[in-house]
């Protein structure tokens, strides 16, 4: 937040000086301005509106998409059907696609009514496509040029056409058919000598994806190759839309902080923490709190039915944190591992036998280095700080359940994400809590039983 | 991977057809290219330096800071020093800065000696700068403009320095002195009359960070402005370099892998998993589990001191999983939630006191709500599976733990990454593993001491 700016402009505000205000503004970023209006918005309602209508239109409509979505319902709802119409008509389609997907249905028809037919039918055209497609975050502004177009006539026209393009900087060759053919940078353009044809300077094998593709394939494709746009074709490689770098910044931000939330057992959400009500903040939680608690009970009921075991060995309870936790650690850290690389795209499906061959290798030799020094730990440490009960064959049981579960954890930790991802889940739901409860419940079964036969209980 | 690629450049390898190779390869993007000649070389060593010496000198740049740090270590072992220092006089100053921080000393001095000195003293300037700073990150080769200049002048100027620029979209006007004065639009030159001047079009109050700005906060300035590039300036506001897109996507991309290795217990690492060697994973988990092994030893002491209370009510051990369990996930909701929330910027340290009454609320209700459903579950479900022992005081003695350990998981987890923060360390550092033993202790605690209470052990 740019503190300055916004004591600045609350003066100037409480003054009235209306005029101060416009050319103060005018200087400003739009993402600025945004957050300024945003922060005096709560301190006094009505300076939303009035503050917005002294920008000029293309400013105003900048700042409109960087308000969060309650700011804009209630911007709508303070301005004139002329007044929305004029903001409108400066967004790009994309923008207004999410503006739509965003507002509740009796602000989507104001927005609809006061957009141009043409606008709409490109604007209908960008709803079709579903929610997590190229096609939902792309969009149909960009610059088209010929493969017979001179340097010069392809320059002349990105001038002409240039305010009403998303980007400028990356242009797309297509013939007649809208077939995409080739890829020209203005960097390309602005260097080469003007005579020389499009068709001469472009580069023909064009990297693009489907409007049905991934958002998260297209923003980490974007990403690979550091380009500043993709372009989007259909079925049948006629170009459609692209997709811009600051669109792909959005969903890997998003589809990030996603992960995040669903290793912790938090259904994601798009707030930011603070903005966030309790409420709000408490129902992304307890579901899940509940469900994972509700499992517990499994590992209750092992632990009961082996109750007369542990009555006559009871220092055997006391390792039972230790091997949980270490189970839990074990398999949250293959987890993460095997849900990221699959997020990045590092590891396919396929890979599945060399990543659970992996973590085999992994597994031996951490089980086998942290049974060693349990080992040791429990028949020195141990003995010394909680003696009764302790002896060989308990430092026994204790470091072959240790090889056991961090084995089945890593195991499991690895293979699940990778069987949520061939079901066509999100691999992030696999995270660390399901596997702790599953991984919990096994180990404590080995544990017992290793148990059993080890100090015949 | 551009696995048709792959196979034409195998066959075309194989019948030794070099112009048939050269002229396939020219066509195709760089980051494609330098994976393909990576994945060639995995089955014939020779094929590596004879394809690189067959691209432009240009497209020869742009694939080799493709590879990855090993195959450019073997790939400069091959070249002749004159190849070499072609190589190095195409590459961007940011890019040899950062291969001689991946190189080991012998390879680096090669570098230098095959480098002009006019490149070595550029180069030299960018290695001084601390490791997660914007000056570490930067390039030094940007287009500058003066406010006097006209647009047609400006394009002019473009024109005959863009080869060697890491981006002319955006252009920065600077004084005699070097000092930042306004920043321009390659967009805003191209659409404006061509005798106006860069210091009537430019935008003057430009959003700037100093060259030891850390580069998490770069990053993050250019995804919340939609930047295409930032300016670097000294303590004196001299314009020194830009932070282009790409490089902050490349910081974005591996802060968030930082965070999630850390928090699942891992030694953060930039290697692809699957190329990453068993070893490396092992040294990479092992210190962080034994080390959380090793703290479980205050839980196993916790209840061995209370033993003959669990000796007295066997019931009660079924319930510590659950207990635990439950402390853990909540703790790690709370701490995954404030970790990301300092590292995108959406709370400062000055939030502190905010967060902490958010989750003492969040925690309240959680807690609550947790505790009647399993008082609940502990009547009905638990009563009936698991039978003896378990009565209204055991039911109590579990949920009012469960209030206690959810209030306390969800303070501490949110406290700990602030703290850290607080001290300058990472806060992720302080995510759920660790939180995860010390709730785990403390909760143990709380269940004995209410067990001693209610049930008179």
């Amino acid at each position: 937040m740019n503190e300055l700016l916004l004591s600045e402009i609350s003066t100037l505000w409480k003054k009235k000086s209306l005029p101060a205000l416009r050319s103060r503004l005018c200087a400003e970023n739009p993402i600025d301005i945004a957050e300024v209006l945003e922060a005096l918005e709560s301190e006094d309602a009505k300076s939303l509106p009035t503050l917005y209508r002294l920008l000029p239109k293309e400013l105003a409509a900048e700042v409109f998409i960087a308000f969060d979505g309650d700011t804009e319902e209630r911007l709508i709802g303070a301005l004139s059907d002329k007044e929305l119409s004029e903001t409108l008509s400066e967004l790009f389609y994309d923008d207004t696609a999410d503006l739509i997907e965003e507002m509740p249905a009796g602000v989507v028809k104001r927005i609809l009514k006061n957009s141009s037919a043409a606008d709409r039918a490109e604007i209908n055209k960008l709803l079709k496509f579903g929610d997590d497609s190229a096609g939902s975050i792309m969009t149909t502004e960009l610059v088209r040029l010929q493969k017979e177009m001179t340097v010069g006539d392809a320059l002349n026209h990105i001038r002409s056409v240039a305010l009403h393009k998303e980007t400028i900087y990356t242009c797309y060759v297509t013939d007649r058919t809208r077939h995409l053919n080739g890829v020209i940078s203005a960097l390309t353009l602005l260097t080469a000598p003007t005579d020389k044809t499009v068709g001469e300077l472009m580069q023909p094998n064009v990297i693009a994806v489907q409007t049905s593709t991934d958002r998260e394939e297209v923003a980490r494709i974007l990403e690979k190759y550091d380009f500043l746009a993709l372009p989007v074709v259909d079925s049948e490689n006629r170009l459609v839309g692209i997709v811009t770098v600051d669109d792909a910044m959005v969903v890997i931000h998003e589809e990030t902080e996603e992960d995040f939330a669903k290793m912790a057992a938090i259904t994601p959400s798009e707030d930011p923490y603070l903005k966030t009500p309790v409420l709000k903040l408490f129902k992304s939680r307890i579901p899940w709190l509940m469900l994972l608690m509700f499992t517990a009970t499994f590992t209750g009921m092992i632990i009961s039915s082996f109750e007369s075991a542990l009555a006559a060995k009871v220092v055997l309870t006391v390792f039972i944190p230790m091997l949980m936790g270490t189970g839990g650690n074990c398999g949250s850290q293959s987890s993460t591992t095997v849900i990221r690389a699959l997020s990045l795209g590092e590891i396919k499906l396929s890979d599945t036998l060399r990543v659970l061959f992996k973590e085999f290798r992994v597994s031996l030799l951490c089980g086998v280095c942290l049974a060693v020094f349990e080992f040791v730990k429990v028949m020195t440490l141990d003995r010394a700080l909680i003696g009764g009960g302790i002896d060989v064959l308990v430092a026994l049981t204790v470091s072959l359940t240790l090889v056991a579960t961090v084995f089945m954890a890593k195991l499991i930790g690895a293979a699940l994400p990778l069987a949520a991802s061939k079901l066509k889940l999100d691999p992030a739901v696999m995270a660390s809590p399901f596997i702790t409860t599953l991984v919990d419940t096994l180990s404590l079964c080995m544990y017992f039983v290793i148990a059993s036969a080890l100090l015949g209980l």
